[in-house]
């Protein structure tokens, strides 16, 4: 499970960390979980983010598996809501879209591009960690964009956009 | 999304609350979490237990909704992480097994059972609620079993029993 960092300023991104949560060590499922919320929790605290996005694949390899990974994203989406901080989610194709402009890009080309976009000096040994920077790229390129490209956006602007729709 | 609270006095079970989080009216999926979020978080405040488990299906309408469902776990497993509570699962079969004899009971059956072990006077109109339920019964029921039984218990408990297996 991957995870990137980045900073704007001056309409500039800069990296501030990025790595990927190793979980094949850990057999227990429950403790993964845990390791993830403990995890994203710690990045939150270390590096206050504005912002959380994450990935939303629409199609997985068995039910099972998308189970699995549905409850590695909402253990990570809590820590995110707990500190309050919008959460928006893309699916794959969009995010290597946004960044190599081709939705089919393979995961390398993706990298070299992240590498180049950030200036990087190297590439992570795992890619997942670059599949992770990839989601917060994708999501600054969105930003700047109308709402409607979004899948969603935080709570908070939701309700002020929606003031009926919250109700009930 | 229904959930179900007992207490155990003198080996006697008592029916604390129950209920469903009623969420078709809330349109943003991420909204939905926050409230299961939200409402977890409050029924663990309120009522204090000292477990907590969870269905586990194998098999799901498709993957898309197996996803959602598991960030919907993940983000109510998150309520109980935070509060050091372990968690279990519990696969269907299993859980209606464990109420009725039969795993392939209907949801009316284990309901009536339900209604029967806890003198209930009258079923909630949503047998989400009885659903929840039932998998605190069932995890009632396990607990004086041998541990081998559960898919897993809480990582306070594992991190006993398997002292090497928590590190990397």
């Amino acid at each position: 499970m991957g995870y990137g960092v980045i900073q704007i300023k001056n309409n500039k991104m800069q990296l501030l960390t990025m790595g990927a949560i190793e979980l094949h060590k850990i057999e227990s499922h429950f403790l993964r979980l845990q390791k993830i919320f403990e995890r994203t929790q710690y990045l939150i605290n270390e590096y206050q983010p504005d912002e959380f996005a994450i990935e939303a694949p629409f199609m997985g390899k068995n039910a099972q598996s998308m189970l699995k990974l549905g409850r590695a994203q909402g253990i990570s989406m809590a820590a995110a809501l707990e500190k309050n901080i919008p959460v928006s989610e893309y699916a794959p194709k969009k995010i290597k879209q946004s960044i190599t402009g081709r939705g089919m890009a393979s995961k390398e080309q993706v990298a070299g591009m992240l590498a180049s976009l950030l200036k990087l000096k190297a590439l992570p040994k795992h890619l997942d960690a670059t599949d992770g920077l990839a989601v917060a790229v994708c999501h600054y390129f969105q930003l700047g964009k109308p709402q409607s490209e979004k899948t969603y956006s935080g709570w908070k602007s939701y309700i002020k956009e929606n003031p009926g729709k919250t109700k009930g």
